[in-house]
């Protein structure tokens, strides 16, 4: 099991700052989620079942019909690897850990690689994993890119598997629309854009037979009830779709100038996040959590890695916060300048 | 995959009647189910998070702390078998098959075993895996009896694996109270008499390092934040729980008398259903679900199986529900007599 950013109930004992205090920038979960209406009391009481609005909503939102409701991206992530026997995985460093974790699990053997170095290692490698937009660093693959990667592994059998959660807000990159297509197996999550991280839902896109793999792996039901409807609401909900792209996008901006103006230049970023590297990112991480505003730091520990400390910074949800953040950025700069 | 009651959808489909015109008596589930009341927008929005109530409140309601959420019973069900190499397990049969079916996809051995086979078994055996009180036979299990198997099997580093879905209109008899012991294994859901399927909230009670490996493969956030909500107030309102088994009591009693009046005689059953043999149990099945009144058939399919057919009844949710099952009952019966 490995930590995870959303764990603002540490933070808050740790600091010993209440929980509805912090202004909490841990997580690149959209902070002005779809809104939620009453959900039918009768969801709570039958079994979800399939084909119930759900699918439907989500082939015309991804502009696909091969693909599996999952209890989040999460449940893909774990299912994946145990479908394959051994094999050599390259998995995109820094990314989202769970990645490499899950095929480690299934005793594939892992490869941390970088941005630069993925063109490099496909011939060596049997699946590749990588996030689009990358988490945290921001940094995006052309499809045209990845593609051509998943051909040349397609070709001897293998996959390419990319992570799509922080991809709802530039959709016309998305490789959902070229599913299905023989090891290609791209993820996305309701969880990021939607801000509905509490429901755990996400699809997985690829050929049926391997969907039809995954879900006798998973079993039924995995999705519940609820969240279905309320996914299925927000997937077809296209003027608040629109709206938040717009929002996401001035915020994702405004966000990048603050931290610029403080003299922390974002090195990368999305519309949901913006990523900080510097040598001080943990003394910083500290810093801001006395002031009760949680980042989520990033500080390779594995041997050798020549990965930068990092501070990822998601967004305000309003204007009292970023006023906090532009104040305790300010302390900050002036604690650094000083020192 | 195996096919389940709950598809209502597809009997609605093959008998050409409208879903919401179905008396659904196919489930066992409480059809007057704890009413949920709004869950906090906020819910929606954030990761799951561990210890926010969920499980002090399953702490008082199961009468132990070594538990561990998980989504529904049928989540544990297909993560325990990996987690040992395999080895021979009997199988209560008849019997809810998830079990055997999640066994045998894990490569253990196993053997189907009726309920008068159970003791002369677990010599034999590694792990025993029943329902009690059993679903649909009815069939009880005291105890004491299961604790003497469960010692057993443990002095042999064995597991007693006892699935108690439809435990809590009889508390006093489930098995939690014993937990955690080695080897013994106790799966708990608040899909049956909480009524609350939809929400995929179950509980194992097990030792401390079999509840850490469960939780390392199941992953993080297997339960959404609104069923964790919805669950947290559910498991605390004991004057709801109180009310509701006295109702299902009385209902279930009532449901036994109407079918006997009938000439349906039950073999069985709980506080949630009964269950009727009969040879022509396929016709029966058939014949209800003309007049839009689906029930739950089994019929073996394993070779050599001398379980007879069968059909499990669900409650009535109200009086016209009631109504509606008499005259279909007379009907029936009518029937039976003419040919």
């Amino acid at each position: 099991m490995l930590e995870h950013g959303g764990r603002l109930r540490v933070a808050a004992a740790r600091y010993g700052i209440p929980l509805a205090d912090w202004l909490d920038l841990s997580t690149g979960i959209n902070p002005c989620a779809w809104p939620v209406p009453a959900v039918p009391a009768s969801a709570w009481l039958r079994l979800p079942q399939d084909n119930d609005g759900l699918e439907a909503a989500a082939c015309a939102y991804y502009g696909t019909e091969h693909l599996l409701p999952v209890a989040g991206s999460q449940a893909a992530i774990q299912a994946l690897p145990p479908l394959r026997p051994p094999c050599r995985v390259g998995v995109l460093h820094p990314g989202y850990a769970e990645h490499a974790h899950a095929w480690r699990r299934a005793r594939h053997t892992v490869t941390s690689v970088s941005a630069k170095e993925l063109n490099d290692i496909v011939p060596q490698t049997d699946v590749l994993v990588l996030i689009n937009p990358n988490n945290p660093t921001g940094a995006r693959f052309t499809a045209d890119q990845l593609l051509h990667w998943h051909a040349q592994l397609a070709a001897r059998g293998g996959w390419l598997v990319v992570d799509e959660a922080f991809m709802d807000a530039a959709p016309e990159e998305s490789l959902a629309r070229f599913c299905p297509r023989l090891g290609l197996i791209v993820l996305r999550s309701l969880g990021k854009f939607f801000g509905l991280a509490g429901a755990r839902v996400g699809f997985v896109f690829a050929e049926p037979v391997l969907l039809d793999q995954l879900y006798a792996h998973l079993g039924p039901w995995t999705v519940t009830a609820p969240s279905r409807w309320v996914a299925t609401q927000a997937l077809a909900d296209f003027p608040w779709q629109q709206t938040a792209r717009r929002r996401l996008a001035l915020d994702s901006e405004r966000l990048a100038f603050l931290l610029k103006c403080h003299g922390f230049t974002p090195h990368g970023g999305c519309a949901l996040f913006q990523w900080v590297c510097s040598p001080h990112a943990s003394e910083f991480h500290d810093r801001l959590a006395r002031r009760g505003i949680l980042t989520r730091r990033f500080e390779s520990r594995m041997p050798g890695a020549t990965d930068p400390p990092s501070l990822r910074f998601g967004l305000p949800g309003d204007e009292t916060g970023w006023a906090r953040l532009d104040a305790a950025l300010q302390a900050l700069s002036d604690a650094t300048i000083c020192a």
